[in-house]
C-alpha cells in the first residue's frame, strides 16, 4: 500500500490529500441519476422576456456588426437580444438606497448585516442549450463584455465589497434552470476564500515586491500540471486540487479585475473558456460542473477563473475539517484534460 | 421584497445569507434520485468479516452484560461483535512507523507531507440498518465507548495531530455503503475549520479567562434556536447555520474532548444522539446528512457535534467564495425540530 500525499494550497492555508487508490473503492449505493428537462416554460428563452424583471442590461446586434447596450423598462421589454441581465427573482442580495453602508451589528458573536446588494442572471445566449463548452467564440465575447459592463456598474455602488461571478452546470452541481446562464452577486463583505487569497498575496507583494500568482503561472507554465497556454491565457490543474479535474484559468498579464481586459484579451480568453469547458464536456460527456471568477481591486491580487467538476461529493469529512481528499492527483488529471483540450481544438466554432 | 440578513459564524470568519425567499424559486431541472442498495454482498455484515482487514477492535458481549474489548489477528476474526473497527480498505491517511514525524518539503508555495495517520471505520451495530436515529440507546453507549477507545489510541501517535469523527447516511451524502457505520480519521495536521476555531476559542481564553462555547450555550438555552437539552448535553440550530436545518449537539459540562466522558455523560449524549437523528429522520423522512465531532487537546476548546442535513447544494457560488446561502433561518429550523424532537422521545428504544 503507498502512502497518500497530503498537499497545500499555494497560499491559503487549505489542505488537501491526494488519495488515488481511494478510487478504487466499491459503490454499494447506488443512486440513479437521470437528469432530465422539466415541463416549464423556459423563462430565459426569447419570446418569455416577461417571466423576468426588466432587463439591466441586454445587448442587441446592429446591423453593422456592433452591439447596441440597451435596458427594459417596466412597460417594454427588449427583443431580438443577444445576452440579457436581469436581477434574480429570487434574490440572495438586494439593493440599498445610495448612501446606506451596512454597518455591523450585534455583540460579540452575534454578528449580522443586511445583505444589501445586487444578484442578477446572466443569460449567455437565445439559444437554449449554447454554453460555454459548446458556444461560438464570437458569442462568448458577448458574454465576457457583458460581465464587465455589470461588474464595472457594481463595483461603484458605495455598499458593495466583493463582485462574485459564478456559474453551474447540471442539477446535481445546482443548476435550478438548464439555458445557458451565469449570475453575478455583489455583496457588502469580502468573502472567505477570497480575503485568505488577498492576505496572503498582500504579504506576498510587501515582502517580495511582485505577485504571487505571476510567479505561479511562471512555474506552471513549465511543468507537469499545464493543460493549455494561448498568447494571453493559461489553464493549468492547481497543486493542491480539492476537486477532481479541477482547473484554474489565468490572464498571463498581470490585472487584478476583468475590467482592464483588451480586445485580444476578450477574445482569448473566449476561446480559452470554450476550448477548456468544451475539453471537459468531451473527456466525461457533459458532466456537471461549477466555476467561480476571483477577482479583487488590488494591485497585487491576479483575477482568474477557477472550474469544479463536480464528479465527486463533499461529505462529512469535508464539511466538518474545510480539508478535502481528492482522488485524481492533479498531474494525472492535466495529461487527460491537456490531450482532450488539443482535440477540442478542432471543434471551435467561431 | 425584504431585504435578506448576512450573519457571520460565532468565532470564525464565515458568512452566510439567510435567504428565505430563495426556497419558493422553481425548479426546472429535475432529477429523480431513488436510492437502490445495490447487489454487492455487504461487506460490515456479520459472516463478511473476512471481507475486511482483521479489526483493530471490537466489542464482544460477555454472558454477564459487560464489554470485552478484543482485537483480531490475520488468521482470526472474532465473529459475535456488537460493534467493530478496522483500517479502511481505501485508506485516505495510513500509519507511518513509530518515530517518523512527517516533515513539511516543498519550496514557498509547494508544501506537502506524507498522508501518515489512520483511517478507519466503526461499524455501528451487526444489524445492517441500526443507524443513530433509530438505534437502541444502548447499541449507542458501545458506540460511544468504542469511539473513546480508538480516539484515545490515535491521539498517543506521535504523528497524529488532529482526529476527525464523521458519518455520511445516504448516497447523496456520500455514503457509499450502507450499512450503519461511522469513520475516523487520524492525520499530521489541524485542518482549516478546527484550526480557526482553536485560534479563536484561545484568543477569547486568554482576553476573558473562559470558555466561549460555555458563553454560546449559555446564551442558546435561553433563546429561540434551542431544540433539545438533558442534563448533559444541548442541541441548538447555530446563530449563523450554513445548511438548512443544521443543529450542533454540545456536552454542557466544558470539556475539550470526548475521552472525559464520565459514564451518565455517555448515556446522555447516546441519548441525545437517538434523539436528533432521529427527530431529523422522522421530520423529513429519512433525509440525507453528514455529521462530524470536532474535538482538540486544548483547555479552551469544548468538544462538539455538527449535524449538516443534505437538503441543498453546495454550488458555484459556496465553493467559489467559501460564502453560504441558507433558505431557512435558524429560528424556523429550530421550531420544527424542536417540535419532531419532542413527540420522537417516546419512540425511542433502550
Amino acid at each position: 500500500m503507498s502512502i497518500n500525499e497530503l498537499r497545500k494550497d499555494y497560499i491559503i492555508d487549505r489542505w488537501v490529500v491526494i488519495a488515488p487508490q481511494r478510487k478504487k473503492r466499491p459503490l454499494e449505493v447506488v443512486e440513479r441519476r437521470p437528469e432530465e428537462r422539466g415541463h416549464l416554460v423556459c423563462p430565459f428563452c426569447p419570446g418569455n422576456e416577461h417571466l423576468t424583471p426588466p432587463a439591466s442590461l441586454v445587448y442587441i446586434l446592429n446591423t453593422n456588426g456592433t452591439v447596441k447596450r440597451e435596458r427594459d423598462t417596466d412597460e417594454d421589454r427588449h427583443k431580438n437580444w443577444i445576452v440579457r441581465c436581469f436581477p434574480n427573482l429570487y434574490p440572495a442580495f438586494t439593493p440599498g438606497e445610495s448612501g446606506v453602508i451596512p454597518g455591523l451589528e450585534g455583540g460579540l458573536r452575534y454578528v449580522r448585516s443586511w445583505a444589501l446588494g445586487h444578484h442578477e442572471v446572466l443569460v449567455e445566449s437565445p439559444n437554449h442549450d449554447e454554453h460555454p463548452g459548446v458556444a461560438r467564440v464570437s458569442q462568448l465575447i458577448h458574454v465576457i463584455n457583458a460581465l464587465k459592463d455589470r461588474v464595472s456598474f457594481f463595483m461603484t455602488r458605495n455598499y458593495v465589497k466583493y463582485v462574485s461571478i459564478f456559474r453551474n452546470h447540471g442539477a446535481s452541481a445546482g443548476a435550478s434552470l438548464s439555458h445557458a446562464h451565469m449570475q453575478i452577486i455583489a455583496m457588502p463583505v469580502t468573502p472567505k476564500v477570497v480575503s485568505e487569497e488577498l492576505a496572503a498575496s498582500k504579504k506576498y507583494y510587501e515582502d517580495n515586491n511582485g505577485c504571487i500568482f505571476c510567479n505561479i503561472i511562471g512555474e506552471e507554465r513549465r511543468g507537469e500540471r499545464l493543460i493549455h497556454e494561448n498568447d494571453n491565457f493559461i489553464v493549468f490543474a492547481p497543486w493542491a486540487s480539492i476537486n477532481p479535474f479541477e482547473f484554474w484559468i489565468f490572464p498571463k498579464r498581470h490585472q487584478s479585475l476583468i475590467l482592464g481586459l483588451k480586445e485580444g484579451e476578450v477574445k482569448s480568453f473566449a476561446e480559452t473558456l470554450r476550448l477548456s469547458l468544451g475539453g471537459l464536456r468531451s473527456l466525461f460527456n457533459d458532466p456537471p460542473y461549477n466555476l467561480g471568477f476571483h477577482m479583487a481591486p488590488a494591485e497585487y491580487y491576479h483575477w482568474h477563473v477557477e472550474v469544479y467538476p463536480a464528479l465527486s461529493i463533499w461529505a462529512g469529512f469535508e464539511k466538518s475539517t474545510g480539508m478535502y481528499i481528492n482522488v485524481v492527483p492533479p498531474e494525472e488529471a492535466a495529461k487527460l484534460l491537456r490531450e482532450e483540450l488539443a482535440s477540442e481544438r478542432g471543434r471551435i466554432a467561431y
